[in-house]
């Protein structure tokens, strides 16, 4: 290990102590306090390492290096906030992974005399998780244009605070607006067991699964829960419970493992324990490897919903959709990461992701390459148990620092053509 | 109608007014604002007919209409809080009719010149619905002894605020000690659609239903709700949804009607749209006209749990239970309601009480009658559509006025031997 992977790992430790919990994870939803103290500790270590500081509108941290004078710049970066009792991993790896691989980058620059083609920058996307601000990637997604700003500012916790009034807590807005970009790149944990079973050391994410959400209210008749007669009633809960096990049952009819679904998040009226609810809100959560099983999975799910609504005198209704087709990523980044892995000796493949990521917003706009280190205990994620090795860590940043130099060298052919 | 009938039907507008909401229902949840205002009047109604008003440490207002120095008391009441979004008459009657019946009765001793054997008094219960502050039946639990009043003093609402605090925001707690009681009375809605279906005027409660109340909570892992694979999560949402419909399925195994079943509140961790859920808590609520269905209901669903708890990698952990065996009235105070009801005119019969009434606590305690007038819209209760017309309000009272003025003279048996 070298002197700057130790210092990596050091500032690895300091920075998950921001939040930490009992158990090695750490709980820091967007815009707490929690959350403010890791981003200014993370502008501190960016000051001090040379870069020049600010932030945007909707609270994205930047730290911009610049090396050739009006050059764009080729952005780094990931989030530094978490879901509730989280990995120490996610996001936050990426994040300090982009600001050490910059450094190392920029020194090296420095060392050789060499001018590279476009400047670098890192950045930390506001509000990743999406928990205690809906929707997630909301950062990223002001950034490139997907969500807007002025609508986003006024979204509400479930205490009433808005993103604006929490942002201002944590003197975390700015008026920043970033130079043109050639390039984004990205580099995360998995979040699954794939890497992790199979050995591979280096992730090259070529594609983004297919995801659908669907927010969905289920609307019974209050009553009371102990005196009316159960052929008068029209609970919410009994519909929604039924809904939960049908989006579950519904993959009865894929391949193992090619359709995911969930329902983690639920809302019940009045919620008391007396009173028979009148409405259940909740949202639907599929994602596959290909659109097309996301069709048929809908298809199932309205025939399971129509039954529901009959059997329980519920009505089930959709009331907002988002859907992410799978999309691929750009084959030449693919392919510089694969030749620098190869070239450093680390094994590599080509991995899907499963999750969402800022990346997933950011190459829609700009040419964007993004890679993934193994997750280890089962490849959990969003729990504390959530784990990568050092020697992962170190590796992946080897890699990624080799993937930014090139960047920054201009290698990557459609940052040239991104800029026509 | 009389003119004090014409009165009855005036207040009780007036009362229906505190926490009015939208579609003629009422929002007044136990020491809310609203609960507050209700209150407040209703000690001016008392005062103004010559009650004397004291408030117990659990909040429960008492209005004493001492009519023979020294005698013990015949307490009427029920309760003037409210389920969310729910009906004007549940508990609210029974508590404005206690004070008009009081005072008639009061009124036609003066007019008379009779001495009757016992003095008279009204309570207004504190939080019997329970929604705010867990359990139900609160003041009149902390009354009877079942519940301890410090414990039930610092029990919280979801917000943090504790019982002693709301009842203090609203000027609602005192140190009165009532006197001896000689017996309890209760008017109340059905809340159920038998005595409307079958053309009842007057119900005579003869029992409570047997009712069980579990908390129960659903722990699985936190992970992320898109990468993880499906065979390595342990879903505590899909574990919760499979025990809600068990639940229901239960009652496939007894005759229609016989058992009923609800869940109505949940509370999920970490409630996050893309973490799968850690754990679900909730109360499973069961009731039977007997026990014994109830037992056999219990070893269905712990068949039914075993299966869950395997099939989705969960543990599903019962942390209390609450046990109501079901329970008569006294005979011959359902007795004398049944003469009252039947020498003013009135359809009459014996009917059941599947809810839980403050009552259900008090004939533990003291000799008590327990009288329903039906609901009508289907019987529905906790929700702004439940009903009951005037003519039935006002027959209700002309019988519980009867029967009070019965009590007050001593024709109750029990309530000699119950202050031996």
């Amino acid at each position: 290990m070298t002197s700057t992977d130790a210092s990596f790992l050091t500032d690895f430790v300091t920075m998950s102590s921001f939040g930490a919990t009992a158990n090695s994870g750490v709980d820091r939803q967007a815009a707490t306090a929690a959350d403010g103290q890791t981003r200014d500790w993370f502008v501190g270590l960016l000051i001090s390492n040379g870069f020049t500081v600010d932030i945007d509108p909707i609270g994205n941290i930047f730290g911009l290096l610049e090396m050739v004078p009006g050059a764009p710049y080729v952005l780094l970066g990931s989030h530094l906030d978490s879901q509730p009792l989280a990995g120490r991993f996610d996001g936050a790896y990426g994040v300090l992974a982009a600001a050490h691989a910059a450094i190392r980058t920029r020194d090296r620059f420095v060392a050789e005399g060499t001018t590279p083609t476009f400047n670098l920058a890192v950045v930390d996307w506001f509000n990743e998780e999406g928990c205690r601000f809906k929707p997630s990637m909301m950062g990223s997604g002001v950034f490139t244009g997907l969500l807007d700003l002025a609508k986003v500012l006024a979204t509400k916790d479930a205490q009433g605070v808005t993103v604006a009034e929490a942002l201002h807590a944590i003197n975390g807005v700015g008026t920043f607006s970033p130079p043109p970009l050639a390039a984004y790149s990205e580099i995360h944990i998995e979040q699954g067991r794939g890497m992790d079973d199979a050995g591979t050391t280096i992730g090259l994410v070529s594609s983004t699964w297919s995801a659908r959400k669907y927010e969905i209210v289920v609307r019974g008749e209050q009553s009371h829960s102990g005196a009316t007669r159960m052929k008068d009633r029209r609970d919410a809960v009994l519909g929604a419970a039924k809904v939960i096990v049908a989006v579950n049952d519904l993959l009865k009819n894929f391949e193992e493992e090619a359709v995911h679904s969930s329902i983690s998040e639920l809302y019940v009226a009045p919620n008391s324990p007396v009173t028979v609810a009148r409405e259940v809100r909740f949202l639907i959560d599929i994602r596959a490897r290909e659109s097309s099983l996301l069709a048929q999975a809908y298809a199932h799910l309205q025939d399971a919903i129509a039954l529901i609504e009959a059997e329980c005198r519920v009505t089930v209704e959709e009331v907002g959709a988002s859907i992410w087709e799978s999309g691929p990523f750009l084959e030449s980044g693919i392919e510089l990461s694969r030749s620098s892995a190869e070239t450093l000796g680390f094994t590599h493949d080509r991995v899907l992701t499963l999750a969402g990521h800022d990346a997933t917003n950011m190459k829609e706009i700009v040419p964007t390459v993004m890679l993934f280190v193994p997750s280890g205990a089962d490849g959990i994620s969003h729990n504390e148990r959530e784990f990568t090795t050092d020697a992962d860590l170190v590796s992946g940043l080897t890699v990624f620092t080799d993937v930014v130099t090139r960047l920054a060298l201009g290698e990557l052919p459609e940052s040239h053509l991104a800029l026509k």
